[in-house]
């Protein structure tokens, strides 16, 4: 089968390979859609940093790696002793954690910090590809009206569902949102769909600003032009935003998060800021407005939580689709693509 | 009356001053106890930083300042119009707010953080004096088993209350406490009575090591002469504690609340580390782990909380008093004993 192989940074190959067999508990399905993450953005141009190069602990697996974690696609084949209701022609999605099931973390409902935690796509091969592997307790069908597109979206809008319920965003809110690339803009919607009254976005990004108004930001701001802070307060009696979503997670994103928010206000970070550590006075930011700020990882069974949502219409996809390409262009109109025209782009979805 | 008035830095004078008059919802308390906060040990040495330097908008009162917000006494004249069921004789403490009851965090339920905060003692004159006024709103009748030495204990008591509370220390907790001054002895009890299996204290001074050992700590660890992040870990599976309380809340204390605790562990910051910021990465320490790090300012409420625990001896305080000394041995007795005595001392209580 055609696949995008990952050799290294700025080294992905397509190439002819094996069509992989489910192992004991696993399904191979048939990718129809497969959205490129900034992690696999990361991971071409800067890494591997995430991408298993020694045997992952659960799969064994390591580099040369097919990438992609964000997909949809069918049920083609059952190995032995599938658990579920599962069948050949089953129209899926998949959350692509691996987990242990059996450390502290697993044991205590947050299998998303799993201490041997590794994905589809960066532990084992992924779905740039013809075909996937999955194993049975990753498996989420499609419902009926979502389309393979908006199912390869499940992955992501259900990390930005995971951080909006982990910020407990409610009903009336002001939210911020910091930073408007597709987890930013899922996190717009994600909040509008939780109650938010308001939701104000920031961004530096053309397309992404205009991104943040479509869909459903009552207003963005460009920090290169304006003072950020000073204009979300004067929408906000001088105090703030009720919550916000540290979409970027960097030094600069946590002060605006924390500048533009009032008193008891939670911030969530899902974005990880590039390891760059935030500077945050317990003093001034977090004792004498009683703040919080949380981490928020990727997700908890979030996906029974997001399809209904993709499918109704409350998290809309089409809108964050910027281009669909063919695995051939993976390279040039999919990593080259988003890195030198970032300003463009929103999500790419990869057809195999 | 005699009391110690707040001049300046490293000037507190002695003097003899008219007797306060109750105004309106005021009334007049003879003080019994009145410990020395580290707020007011900053101011003495190193500010004026908190004590008003110019007219409060609340008290309207500035420097000089009688200082002391930690204190017990009996109500001995009222004032007009004083609410609630108070009379002359009244034995109790004062939770030291001083609050505006309009702003928006007033009524979110958040008075510890109102927008014009001051506090008896830094907004208006304090207790260590003969006589102090208190607002009816700020008034708390101590219960019968509170002795006048454990009333002044109430607020200190009611800080660590709070930062335990908002950690969510819960049954059967394993609880890291560092920094083992007042507040983090007091935190040791709270957790402990809060149902914490373990606490673990962190502190380099001997006597809070000691202290720790003596008001419930399973172990405690001196940064100084060992590994404190690695001794936490053989203790508690290889992964750390439930929670963490930063009595300190500089980078260093932050750093090992982050890294002595497992995870989607909280770290409740009560310490304010005299601003420093703490470095924090969203990626490692907030999101692999799904940690939180929240803010806890002073009380909301929390005496109705503190004062049967301190009844029912759940929270002791004589082992936390180092000494007791007349308001005319403050500076000598008192500040510089704190100062250039630090390895000795836990909270002196100070008698008009």
């Amino acid at each position: 089968m055609k696949a995008a192989v990952f050799y290294g940074k700025q080294d992905m190959r397509i190439e002819d390979v094996k069509e992989p067999v489910p192992g004991k508990g696993q399904v191979k399905i048939k990718v129809k859609w497969c959205g490129i993450c900034g992690t696999d953005l990361h991971e071409f141009h800067g890494g591997p940093a995430i991408t298993s190069v020694t045997p992952h602990p659960l799969t064994g697996q390591m580099m040369p790696m097919i990438l992609g974690h964000e997909f949809s696609g069918d049920i083609v084949e059952l190995g032995p002793d599938v658990e579920g209701d599962w069948k050949v022609g089953d129209r899926v999605t998949v959350d692509p954690c691996i987990i242990c099931g059996k450390c502290y973390n697993c044991k205590n409902n947050h299998y998303n910090i799993c201490s041997n935690l590794g994905f589809v796509g960066l532990a084992s091969n992924g779905a740039f590809a013809e075909y996937c592997l999955a194993e049975d307790y990753q498996l989420y069908k499609l419902p009926d009206n979502v389309t393979y597109e908006a199912g390869a979206f499940a992955e992501p809008a259900s990390v930005s569902l995971h951080a909006v319920r982990r910020a407990g965003v409610s009903l009336g809110d002001t939210a911020l949102v910091v930073g408007l690339g597709p987890i930013g803009l899922l996190a717009v919607q994600a909040a509008k769909a939780a109650g938010a009254a308001h939701v104000y976005g920031v961004e530096i990004s053309k397309a992404r600003l205009e991104g943040g108004l479509n869909l459903g930001c009552t207003e963005v701001f460009n920090p290169k032009e304006c003072d950020v802070v000073a204009e979300i307060k004067k929408r906000t009696d001088g105090i703030g935003c009720h919550v916000a979503i540290n979409c970027n997670g960097n030094d600069a994103s946590m002060r605006t998060c924390l500048d533009a928010t009032r008193g008891s206000a939670t911030i969530a970070s899902p974005g990880h800021g590039g390891g760059q550590p935030a500077q945050i006075s317990t003093m001034t930011d977090l004792n004498f407005l009683e703040k919080q700020v949380i981490g928020s990882h990727v997700y908890v069974y979030e996906f029974v939580r997001t399809l209904p949502l993709l499918g109704d219409g409350r998290i809309k996809t089409e809108e964050l689709t910027s281009a669909k390409i063919k695995v051939d262009d993976l390279v040039k109109g999919g990593f080259e693509e988003l890195l030198n025209n970032a300003d463009k782009h929103l999500k790419i979805l990869v057809q195999p």
